[in-house]
């Protein structure tokens, strides 16, 4: 365990007990005054943690997109990179991680306006890619991910000082309120739930596919449900939400016919430049958690 | 396997390849004129198979009803009485089958003028229970159900000559879009959907938890989604739904902290007597399909 000369606002995976640490940081940070975020729009942000923008991208794009996740799942070359999840059982590719370095596309759709200033007016500073994938979620036997803290992993395995990072889901398929779509908490990005149990070597390989280690109690979970309640990321592909990294977050399974398909962006403030982990062995691969800061720019 | 010797106008589990069969018979049938649905209601469920009652109960009826549950749920003897299905993992009851019998709250129910009413008017004719339980579904791992028509089941493995049988659920918790609530394809119930493979012995052993042998397959899912789209059972506690038995449905996992609990009462029209099964070796036990006509009567 490597032991870190830096203070730790958000101990976690450090006692057999879960605790509520009451956020200490901000959700939206002050810094860039004007983009496409409205004043109203921020604020709601600030105070529940999400943002959902319906229609971000048009019916052509989300078709452009779709092309491209078709071609980017098809190359054996991209499917044979060990940045990309493949199901064993259907040897069919789920996840390609790092798309904005593998797909031009990808990488245009980060510097956008719409995405990026977004982005810079939450964060308050400019920003780089954290983490990038795209996503295939297929219809009838889709997994959903347990609730969870994107925070508390980037925290504890990447080592992010603070939760200035927000996260950019883009929906290229229909999100109906029962085919596995997000579920958040609204305003659960206030509290910092340290969990229980220590890292194991190398857990991203695991907790990629199901997490155990750095998932919330069930005690606290009800509490915070029965507290902030529960809202669905819904709406017509090209829809968008954009979800502090604090935010408590998770998904059912799929048993319908419509698949899921989404585009996610994590974007971190240059301000919030990751450490050693707070709290586990190594950090994760470059892949997964960024070790290039690079600001992302028009 | 018993040979019958009646027509079989619905075959199912008698052949490799899934076929589509149109159904012969009315959805809403004629014999009842007046009860508690209008004629437009009537209407609606003769075309999607399907009637929603928001407030069916009031909230008082559904604390006693929430209390019957605790009774029951925690009552010995009924604990391990062959009809309780009981989570090995937990420890804890599931369901109780044939409750009916064993409640008289729940009989009492089942001939409240709101029920009877409505389920004679669609079905035209005296009722009487073919099967009823009573269900609690816990939050964080509650399991879904996947995609089937019960009248599959019922036809194959009961013997029920014709889908003249309405299905009522009554949730005692609040059913939201994210918490496994029973989804729909409305209209569905217009085609027969024959299944492939053989009923084993004992099948409802296993069918109860998992059903494999009567489900239909993916391409059939995939038409029948598309044509019919999905909808899906939410409201308060105190909202029932009643449903066809030949409606394509099925549920997803529960992960939120919040249970489902429900009452379950299925009605068989008297003129469509069960015989013995048109696809299996022997027929279901009474308490999950019951062998006493008995009309329900106020």
């Amino acid at each position: 365990m490597t032991v870190r000369a830096v203070s730790d606002s958000y101990p976690t995976r450090v006692s057999d007990r879960p605790m509520w640490i009451e956020r200490s940081h901000p959700t939206a940070w002050p810094g860039v005054a004007s983009g496409p975020a409205s004043g109203a729009e921020v604020a709601c942000y600030d105070r529940d943690g999400y943002l959902q923008i319906p229609g971000l991208l048009e019916s052509e794009e989300v078709a452009r997109y779709w092309d491209e996740l078709g071609r980017l799942t098809t190359d054996p070359e991209i499917k044979a990179d060990e940045r990309t999840v493949v199901e064993s059982s259907s040897d069919e590719v789920r996840s390609i991680f790092e798309v904005h370095k593998v797909s031009d596309v990808i990488a245009e759709l980060a510097r956008d306006p719409r995405v990026l200033g977004r982005v810079r007016q939450l964060l308050g500073s400019d920003v780089y890619i954290h983490q990038s994938r795209i996503n295939y979620m297929p219809g009838f036997t889709g997994n959903g991910f347990y609730w969870h803290s994107d925070f508390e992993t980037w925290h504890a395995e990447d080592g992010l000082p603070a939760p200035r990072t927000v996260s950019l889901s883009i929906a290229l398929t229909d999100n109906y309120p029962f085919n596995g779509g997000l579920m958040v908490m609204p305003g659960s990005q206030h509290t910092f739930v340290s969990c229980t149990g220590a890292t194991p070597a190398n857990h991203y390989k695991e907790s990629l596919q199901e997490q155990e280690v750095g998932t919330p109690d069930r005690d606290t979970l009800r509490a915070l449900a029965h507290r902030c309640g529960i809202d669905q990321f819904t709406g017509p592909a090209g829809s968008a939400l954009l979800f502090d990294c604090n935010m408590m977050h998770g998904s059912g399974n799929n048993i319908t016919p419509f698949p899921r398909s989404n585009i996610f962006i994590v974007f971190n403030s240059v301000d919030n430049i990751p450490g050693a982990p707070f709290a586990a062995p190594t950090p994760r691969p470059g892949w997964v958690a960024s070790r290039d800061h690079t600001p992302v720019r028009r």
